[in-house]
């Protein structure tokens, strides 16, 4: 069924589809009804093969069955379903049409719908994963590595609360990014690892299959087996949820990473900041009226989307709930849920491709830096006032750092004026006096933890 | 560009699209990108039009404008928005394309790219309510209103805490959903007739449009006027935010209403209780594996849907955020919000779809309430024992209840033979000892109150 | 039953009572559990008031049982539920422990435990909103609009996505928050003036009170009066949720409006923007180890309880639902509604105490603004071409733009070097060519829109 | 401070507090104000110590200082806070005044507020979780595994969609919470095992501790081994959010499965169901005005409290964003969290304590089944005429049940004397006919699987 796609009514079918297809396209092989159809498809052959396997049927007739599963389109389905109101004795149908009368019997044998739907969506979603989400996410990783590395030497002045704190450097603030990106990278795999499916029937005692397997919980293990997926350690109708739960926990986590990211450059792209950019093209406008604006709208476009997406999180908790065996009431929310991932894989999409793009300023970073300078050694003063006995460090140094704002004069100057605190500027070592005259060198182990962090998680996530 | 729709992301426009086309194609004339771009087409030509009448430019060029923005194809402005990378300004390239080089200037002049995206934006969500949304809820109210008055006398016993309480009606107890409903149809029209627009430039304080008009203010309220808006009390680049906050806060504060409905209507479905049915189509199947189930799956589905929508709640108190005179952080977000509106009607209908078909069993609602009935007059006996002065009227009849259940005797029974007790029984109105001895009397104003709503909630709206 | 204040479990009751104790004292006559009961005993009282209006019982005794509701204290309450396990049965003991054997019966007569809570928590609510939240408002409100006044001339930078934009002024920016607010206190207003009572009985149909009154609903509604409340147009045990819902939105949005105001004001305060600053006191410390930072945490810390509280909104949906004529899944989550409120009322009070204190830098906004002022005039040099015919006005600023970008010459400079665009120069009227020479002249209505507003709210708010 | 508790304003300060005083003080060990000040002087002791351990300072001086540490109280802090107006230098000054002059430069030595703060913090959920949370949660696993041994042979229908589906067993109903609280144990642990502290400065750069060690990350490894606790990965001002976002998502999945379990058992205490009941106590009372009532009221309180706590996950997800090297915009929401945790472990007390008290009513569930039992057969019916060759098995049951219901006739009946089915009927082998003879036999693995899954927790979790 063809529509002009920009009759949908989703964003991610119009406008995201529109502006991205090849990446839009490639989810929908893991995400679309069409993706899950044909998954559904590759769980009711696994069946059929294991009942092949354990002589249950012949070859011949998996065989049959196979290749029916191959050959159905969702079109047929959703025909079907207008009939029987009903979407998974939709599919069944379908492929009892296309086989034999020997073979039919053997299609959906002993399962239930959700063995099919479980187990089907466990199965996308860990291959979207291994498939896309990670490669996606390691993609962005590598180039934060390759940032955070390059940069790793540029001075920046840190900042808390947005007013200028202690020096760091910006490959240091990059590594944040390196290392919280990378834990949620191990995060995201193992839940998607842990995604599992069921072939237990309808109410999960496999009260169906056990009339013909003495040990039906080795059958289920069996047919997902052939999918590659483990069967859920406890299933009624349904799989437990706590394990796409956790697998959902993990994406928005991520997009919190993400969502904290663009919002960290597109502060340092603020006119009065403008330590980064970002190449424009030539032909792009800023904004309709004011064709000399340089938006940060990828960025924004980034933080937006996670505005949209980390909500759902309480859809997928409120989903945990289904009423004994199960009720249906996580059908149609379930349903929504693949959308949560292809927002995420396309904001890190976006992301690398700008983070690409982004050009870092160094004398404009100098620059900020410098305008606070002065100011900065208060915190590297008070602590080695301390460290030489100075019985009130900490109030010492807010009254000299007073006096300057008021007299103008830098803080080494007061120092070496001060008849109170002369005597603790003697008995500094080179080192630490240096700190003192020179404030950017005070940026600590910025530049090693950046090269610790990088080599960290090149290591662990083997890139 | 056409697609398949099973290849589409979201299940709205695949699935549920599929399944009730007519409904998502009248959607689709308001929250499709199709439809956003032709409402910002039609500010644009409110635009021109108030600049003829004010004579900044001929009728004829007016004309001219409207006419291309009449022909403006969505698929013409992405190819555009390609080249510009920014969606207004390639929509206003794809007008002044189309019209004379006089005209050129006139279009969007004075404006940013918010004043008409805002605009529409208002626009599409107030014509939809008004359109769609508003007839949709009057017309499940009215059938609400049909079967509350229909049932108004039908025997049920009442529920608190899932046990048996006091009796009502089943009119009664659908009373609530004529009122609660009625009450958000209120809310949802007023929010929905507050929705504004506007007309005051890049950063809202009519900058451009102030070098032209004496009275940008009066502009503005020309232009809106023309659409049928009004102009924002305040705006910057954007609308006020929370003339949307309050209209979705009204749509999801109704959604809740139909999930409670739609929980009441299921628990009375449960195999025990089967006070009410759905009338099921002959070729429909319940369960793959069970032919014989009757699921009250579209109630679960209203569920579902609310607790998919629900949460969303969050992105728009999120998007009350925006820094400064604006920040973008809510445009790909805001982009989303349509579907929150989309999924509502959708329940909304099919609610009405379901409740059309409910049956009611009044029999077993008969003999659901006898299984206590003996024990409802435990709250009218300690009330009138309490009202002719019993001094412990709740303790003597907590006592009462448990020698009941221990015996096997009814209340009535075990009160005229209970010394302490029947001198008080003796003292009893006849209508009074009536309702001890017929407990389904004991059902106080059920139907008048249900009447009472029914005629008032039709007053108030009007149906 | 006393306690050391710091052994307590929320901040609520430990930090933030500790550093505000006349506030928290304030809000705790409506939401302590103290004031729960005391506003229970109020309707109890009530109800027997209008028994002895209407001749039930006499005078005396309401009096009576006025004079004990005056009398019990919620430490005795909670003593009497250990024993009885109910909350209501508990405090009706406790008022009939103190009444004569004669006026024992009238106590609690023909309501169910909710009729009393609900009816009390509507009240509590709405005297909480008339005495501190609604004068908190006011307050801020009235402050916000001295200070937009105040500063309706100062030039500003208007600023979108971070970036430059076109001129304002300070005061229109703060008048965004003016017309925000206003229009969140009038929605306060009238969502609080909505909240609603019951007295109708276990499951709402008046059961008992039928059994004694021909008009229950009018002595439902002489109860309420009583209290200065409506009655719930419809109710089961409980009243309709959507008042109350309705209440917490227009808080929560509410808030949502100072959570923007806040992050306005800290970004204004970045070390490199510096446009406002606070007043800080003299023995302050700023940072532990950084002693001369001066952080906006005040305005970090309204971000931060908005953060708390915005997503409680999500408690208030899922408690509409409630199954058939009530489950008690809604009670322990609204004990902590108020909680709530008073995080709302803590930020409005920290906001109107830090807003009093601000400092404004009109030099430094000046500054800001000559940082690109020369290409501020990108915009209305672009639609006065437009407007004078210019075929593509937009593209020729752009270049324009580019050019100025690589030469370092003002457009101005390069305007009139133009062959192409120079007799459009020299077609602008003085005033137009005014604009262009003088950019902070470009700032529209921003001080007669403040005005505006300014005016328009302290008339709908009777400042 | 002392403050009578009923003017406190959070529930969990006032009522529940009240209600349950032994497991809120144990819980105030580690989430009060006072607690938290404890381990913040906790790990200001671990500083000084290892200050000393590399010979900084004396052994005395460190000496000295803890013992400072072990007496500063909670209220000096807040009386010294008023002065400095921030409560780590408030703390640090109160350690200060009980010290020598000597030791005073060693106290907070190179160290920024967040450093203490957020080690804290880990420490204290970190040891919350040890000593309170897992114990508590394993307390219930061994009950679920106790009532699910007990029960495994207890006959109950599976229901999907609240309606009857075919057999199992009420102990494999339980052991599906056996599972999933099982494996939200494991989560729990492994989260709260990860949760970590960081020594590393005002920016995360150990700028001021490499002023004076060679290795200043393994002085932050050392001072945080002291509190057993391991250093972030990578902090700035503050550790990596995602320990504490995954630790309580770990919380919350939990609360999820709680609620469930408590939606399951409120349904079975229907009136109309009654499979399980709650002994009440003899004083209790059910209803003000119904004494008779019996409310599942605890498992609805489980809910309600849920209902509470999930939806706070935004603000853990919304915390995760902090600007630069870090806003302060977490902290007042971060001071929020520990009542998360709190407001569980309430909910898993009270669930243990009414599930020790489940009452299960074996005849009624019996007599529930037999409702349906002739229907039950139709999924193995279906299946074993599908597994002789039957063409169109799912089709012949549906027609045979609408006939079963039409005639009154059981499917059995229905079966041997349809000619077409008949041979079939033959065909099986004496333990299929058995199971289409004795429905209630038809429960699968239902014992089996409960024993697996008590076995397998038991193991997993060494209970």
């Amino acid at each position: 069924m063809e529509r002009d796609i920009f009759l949908n009514l989703s964003p991610l079918d119009h406008r995201y589809y529109a502006s991205n297809e090849p990446l839009f396209n490639q989810l929908a092989e893991y995400f679309s009804e069409n993706a899950y159809i044909r998954y559904e498809l590759k769980v009711e052959a696994a069946l059929v093969r294991v009942l092949a396997k354990r002589g249950l049927c012949s070859q011949a007739i998996a065989a049959e069955v196979s290749q029916a599963c191959n050959e159905v389109e969702p079109e047929e389905v959703y025909l079907e379903e207008e009939k029987t109101k009903h979407n998974i004795r939709a599919l069944v149908n379908c492929i009892q049409h296309r086989v034999s009368e020997a073979a039919r019997p053997y299609v959906h044998f002993t399962t239930t719908s959700v063995d099919i739907m479980d187990s089907a969506t466990a199965l996308r979603f860990k291959e979207a994963t291994e498939k896309v989400v990670l490669p996606k996410m390691l993609e962005l990783e590598a180039l934060l590595i390759a940032i955070a590395r390059r940069e790793k030497g540029t001075l920046q002045v840190g900042r808390t609360h947005g007013q200028h704190a202690v020096p760091i450097t910006f490959g240091f603030a990059m590594a944040e990014y390196v290392s919280r990106l990378g834990s949620r990278i191990e995060c995201v795999k193992q839940t998607a690892d842990n995604l599992r499916g069921k072939i237990s029937g309808a109410v999960g005692a496999y009260n169906a299959s056990s009339l013909f397997f003495d040990d039906p919980m080795e059958f289920e293990t069996e047919v997902l087996w052939e999918l590659g997926l483990q069967p859920a350690i406890y299933s009624n109708q349904i799989v437990e949820p706590e394990y796409l739960t956790d697998y959902i926990h993990a994406i928005l986590s991520a997009f919190g990473v993400l969502a904290n990211l663009a919002d960290d450059i597109r502060n340092l792209q603020r006119t009065e900041i403008g330590e980064v950019g970002e190449v424009f093209e030539a032909t792009q406008v800023g904004s309709s009226t004011m064709p000399h604006k340089r938006n940060p709208w990828n960025f924004e476009h980034v933080k937006s989307m996670w505005k949209e997406f980390m909500p759902r999180m309480v859809t997928l908790y409120a989903d945990q709930i289904s009423e004994h065996q199960r009720d249906l009431t996580n059908s149609a929310s379930g349903r929504f849920v693949p959308e949560i991932v292809v927002g995420f894989v396309a904001a890190v999409d976006r992301l690398t491709r700008v983070m690409k793009k982004l050009v870092v300023d160094e004398s404009r970073m100098k620059r900020n830096f410098e305008m606070t300078k002065e100011m900065v050694i208060a915190e590297p003063l008070y602590i080695l006032l301390a460290s030489l006995g100075h019985p009130d460090a900490h109030e010492a140094v807010r009254k000299l750092t007073l006096k300057s704002q008021q007299t103008g004069k830098t803080l080494r100057e007061l120092l070496v004026t001060q008849e109170e605190l002369f005597p603790y500027w003697e008995r500094l070592t080179p080192k630490q006096r240096g700190v003192l005259e020179h404030p950017e060198q005070y940026r600590g182990w910025a530049e090693r933890k950046t090269e610790y962090l990088c080599d960290l998680w090149e290591k662990r996530l083997m890139i």
